[in-house]
């Protein structure tokens, strides 16, 4: 069976909405990713780091997910990185309330012996730099690399940036990084631009407008599922990003073709993501839930147009 | 054959965008609905009212697409309703310079005798007592009416919208215009409300994001094409919903599943009059321009998986 090696945060989230707030809870894109991933009974690695305070009841979960855990790193003197953010009413902006990277500001990846020699691997949102560390431990080329960035990194560590994405296959960027990366606003030529950088596939998330799939002149378009109600959109992307590439991972077909069908997976986990706080709503989630869903993409989507 | 009969303005425009600026221009939202359903080959009208102003010339082509114009109201000494606005960088905002109502003030619609007998009613964007006038003179109901409307109606004319909307089939109206209608923020809930308020079935227009069609607890999503350039978005909307109903009135079956193909079909055409200024691009376009667009609808949102 094909392996997955993540890269990701590992971390706490504290969460407000207009629907209640949390209190420290298990959040951070590796986990999210791995999460996602984990739905497809592959064999993951999250390589991450956390603090003294992080509970051995998380990496127990994890561990019995299927996801190795082996490469999260333990600083016992350390603090775990924490996040803290407020979404506005409509759910579609958030002010962050706090962010501590504490043991992340010096987190140099270690991939598991066992891992290196893994067919996919996902660069979660990192510095380009501690992205690129991760690929360079790789003893052989990986079939696919995908990676998730944002502006961030555009802001402050843009050449690492254009340096670590000429070596990955995918990217996963949202709408408007796409148009700051490449200063264009027609998503079409800036996906262009973008492989043109490098990736030969490009996901553009538009959030509840779903995401776009570019590769060559060809695109494909996965929309959102309408939702009665977003409950906490946290860790929405990455688990976009772990159903794409945990789908990838399992049927090991790199093709166009087989990516539209990941971009779903992708949509439909993302789809679950959003109901409950953080990774609630993923912890609780069988296959029969999985297979309704992706039944209701189908609906949503498919149409019949005879052209003669 | 069935019979359409769309109100809705016939005016000049006047559009300035990043690409260029145009004069006093053929425009109205009963032009471009008419224009967009007139490549369905079928028997339309086109209710509305110009000034003394207004070119033979254009009335002319109208009428060489197979569109009555018996409807259209000339006034000799009154001026044709004028528009005219600026679209910022980004296309999807725009500030409008002049609006001068002129022989619209006082518009009053007659229905030729040969059409009020019409299958299918377009009530394009005016006042809703307007549009109501129209319905009450069709002499047997139509099959099916449909309703666009805006927020500038939902602001100073709201009582009349809502008796208007009770005898509608079809509402077509944006994603911000159906918040503000509805006061909800999630478009499946705010397509509730509105099925509650009479119409049976729901477009929500999403621009460069698609459409949403809405019917009982059924949704259908069509992405808007990506597109390199959108050179001047004026009448894409009207465009949208004079494909989407010229399909019906063509096919004469009103159920959720064709309406899904009208939606394409109404993508499908807008996204050619988003490609010149005011209605160039729909004056030149032939049918197999047309399939070949379908045809990448298709592409873009057709996806195999196999649920076991």
């Amino acid at each position: 069976m094909s392996k997955l090696v993540i890269v990701g945060t590992v971390a706490f989230d504290a969460i407000e909405t207009p629907f209640g707030k949390t209190d420290k809870i298990l959040g951070g894109a590796g986990t999210f990713i791995g999460l996602a991933a984990s739905k497809f009974n592959i064999d993951s690695s999250v390589v991450s780091i956390v603090g003294g305070d992080f509970p051995q009841d998380y990496l127990d979960y994890l561990s019995q997910q299927n996801i190795d855990v082996s490469g999260i790193e333990i600083v016992p003197d350390g603090k775990t990185f924490f996040w803290s953010g407020k979404y506005h009413n409509d759910m579609n902006s958030r002010d962050t309330l706090v962010t501590e990277l504490n043991v992340l500001e010096h987190f140099e990846p270690k991939v598991p012996e066992h891992f290196k020699d893994a067919e996919v691997v996902m660069l979660g949102n990192l510095h380009p730099s501690t992205q690129m560390s991760v690929l360079n431990q790789m003893t052989q080329k990986p079939k696919l690399v995908v990676l998730d960035t944002m502006n961030f990194w555009m802001d402050c560590a843009l050449e690492e940036l254009h340096q670590t994405i000429k070596h990955v296959d995918v990217i996963t960027i949202n709408d408007e990084e796409a148009r700051q990366l490449t200063g264009e606003y027609s998503l079409v030529v800036a996906a262009r631009k973008i492989h043109a950088m490098g990736p030969k596939f490009v996901v553009i998330k538009k959030g509840e407008h779903g995401a776009l799939l570019f590769h060559d002149d060809s695109v494909f378009y996965a929309p959102a599922l309408p939702l009665e109600e977003v409950f906490d959109p946290t860790g929405a992307g990455d688990t976009f990003a772990g159903g794409f590439v945990g789908y990838l991972t399992k049927t090991g077909d790199y093709s166009f073709e087989n990516m539209k069908t990941a971009v779903i997976y992708g949509s439909t986990l993302a789809s679950f993501c959003v109901e409950k706080f953080g990774t609630e709503r993923m912890q609780n989630l069988n296959d029969n839930e999985v297979y309704r869903r992706l039944d209701q993409f189908k609906s949503l989507t498919q149409f019949d147009i005879e052209l003669t």
